[in-house]
């Protein structure tokens, strides 16, 4: 294969973001070779935005039998992530998942098992991975600069979205329609990178409070606490209705500290670490020595083509995917966990009860109501 | 009275702080009259401080007594507050006492009972209070610029303290010698600005750390979580363990955003409220204009003295207190129902039951033991 020829199943918001990089020839090795949306009311629009030159399909069955595509971005709401998924790779479809890659974590193992099965590639949609802020964090912390982790703190609460974002598709925030909402649609990227960072917790906490600043079924505001096996602990705080939202990590080690915001990665750096310190000092009041270091780090970077170029090399030259479908399992576990001690008001404990959860999901999308919203495409291009 | 002569009781790592700037006439209206320290082993280091011209008395009774005096500063360890303070009121003698004003809530009730029966002036060495930065961000909450409050986050993690410290005296974080640790020790100055600047909370869910980093008996980290009567949320995380620490204070309201850190005060100002904007709103994305707004603050300044001068010019001249008594219970009430919620691993409401902590505190002082440690005077004069 010389060229991979993409398909995009949902041209929405995001999807558009998509379908604009690859017809302006941005992803090297990448074409954008056909586009489905079920809904034929958005077609005329569509059209103005690819030209008569990418067939436009109604079903996305026929898209990928088309034999016109090798791979597909699937960017239709989340529910249908794992059947639009399933369905791509065992036609031998490379497949692109949004994030999240489904809304309960059984569907997620499924699709793994399904892209092992087919053989195919299955990547997520985790275009915060390569930003070069997170991978030198990462890079801190693989690499021992940080020593053993103690605390993290993210307080992600620039996702500001307004009551006319959840007016402009029925589908939104419901639990029918999207099955949770800041953790399911906004925050995966955070929820992603935390674990990527610092692991998986063994319990946490949440506090979900659901539909308390816009008229909406699902969560707007959360604060969640988790501890980890080594005794760390970590907090996450995120809402769609803060203006102007923070977005500030922190993560303190036994060798320093590293906080990201504003664009900007900090290092502190104690030159002994708390641990040998602490045994040893007999003065009472004293610190280790600590520098605040300036370490070399390209500007933020989060566009979506760097996954789809990455993606793209994975078909072509075998080139390890950042962010493997096989991965995409994490965040929605903090995401499915963060739920499920809301609605018990308790603590849940990691791994989870899958089935607990999929039952208490499915007793609120029994009571679920579709909004008699009108469809509309807004423009994402500024969002992730 | 022309002067208020003051006595000291307890000259250890703090009461010698109080010494030295009363010594150096540094509080106009103000003099040091006597010091008292029941522990006759640390007389010659005290002697040492004051020179021979200030009486030193063994017994808090006598100095009381002894018609040289006309106020006390209490900086003995936290159980004896309530008792010294009230031996004091009871003769009529002006009561400033150091933070926290008890161990639990019941004892401050009868504190301010006690100083109302006395007519004396009764305040708390909260002297964080006067500190420009803060008083710059209840100006800005009082007078509407902030809106509505929406969700605070304190992160105050630069209380950094070694073993050694704990060593220092076999009292220290014990629930005998102490009641509580970071909390109690470390913590009632940003437990009072809390309160004092976003409410007391009608609930909270705390998850205190006991002895995690530290061999000592009480709590060494602290994530607390509180919601309030508007359905307004936050979040404090304190740890003695951490460095270099963070001492990070945001505060959210429906009109913009300030934040607290590294002594400076950024304040972000939202030229329509967020509340308007989003019931206006009608394209999806986007959010109201918002201004980065540079006010004039004082720089950073929590000398131990203004406290001590605002009392003064209580006493000679009716000013009003920066730091009453009565308002001494509140930051203590959050310590105590932070307590309270990890031992019952529930929720807390606010107003808490009493009783019951008074209980559970008083099950672990009865186990407690006093480690066996030389007391130590260290050098408090960096800390608050």
């Amino acid at each position: 294969m010389e060229k991979v020829r993409f398909g995009i199943i949902g041209v929405g918001n995001i999807g558009t973001v998509h379908a604009r990089y690859l017809l302006a020839g941005q992803v090297e090795g990448a074409s954008l070779a056909a586009v489905c949306d079920h809904n034929p009311d958005k077609h005329a629009v569509i059209r103005r935005l690819t030209g008569d030159g990418v067939p436009l399909f109604n079903n996305a069955q026929e898209m990928i039998d088309s034999g016109l595509i090798d791979a597909v971005i699937v960017a239709t709401p989340h529910y249908d992530h794992p059947t639009l998924s399933m369905m791509a790779m065992r036609a031998g479809i490379h497949t692109l998942c949004e994030k999240p890659a489904g809304v309960y974590t059984a569907q997620v193992q499924e699709m793994n098992a399904c892209a092992r099965e087919c053989d195919v590639q299955f990547g997520i949609m985790y275009n915060q991975r390569p930003n070069p802020l997170y991978q030198k964090v990462k890079d801190l912390i693989d690499s021992g600069e940080l020593g053993e982790i103690r605390r993290s703190n993210w307080i992600i609460t620039n996702w500001y979205r307004s009551q006319s974002y959840y007016n402009s598709g029925g589908w939104r925030a419901t639990w029918k329609g999207e099955g949770g909402g800041v953790l399911l649609n906004q925050d995966p990227h955070q929820l992603d990178l935390w674990q990527w960072l610092v692991g998986m917790p063994v319990r946490l906490r949440a506090f979900c409070q659901f539909g308390k600043h816009r008229d909406i079924e699902v969560e707007d505001e959360v604060t969640a606490y988790a501890e980890y096996a080594n005794g760390a602990t970590g907090v996450f705080i995120t809402t769609v209705a803060e203006t102007p939202g923070t977005n500030r990590l922190e993560i303190v080690g036994s060798r320093g500290k590293v906080v990201v915001e504003e664009g900007q990665l900090r290092f502190w750096r104690l030159r002994e670490s708390e641990t040998e310190f602490n045994a040893r000092w007999q003065n009472g009041f004293g610190e280790p020595e600590c520098w605040e270091v300036s370490i070399p780090c390209a500007p933020e970077c989060s566009d979506h083509q760097v996954i789809t170029a990455n993606f793209t090399a994975a078909i072509l030259r075998g080139e390890p995917l950042i962010a493997p479908g096989c991965e995409g399992i994490r965040g929605l576990t903090l995401s499915n966990a963060m739920h499920l001690s809301t609605w018990t008001d308790d603590w849940v404990d990691l791994p989870f009860d899958e089935q607990r959860y999929y039952e208490l999901l499915h007793q609120r999308i029994a009571e679920s109501v579709e909004k008699p919203a009108v469809s509309r495409t807004l423009d994402a291009s500024g969002s992730w």
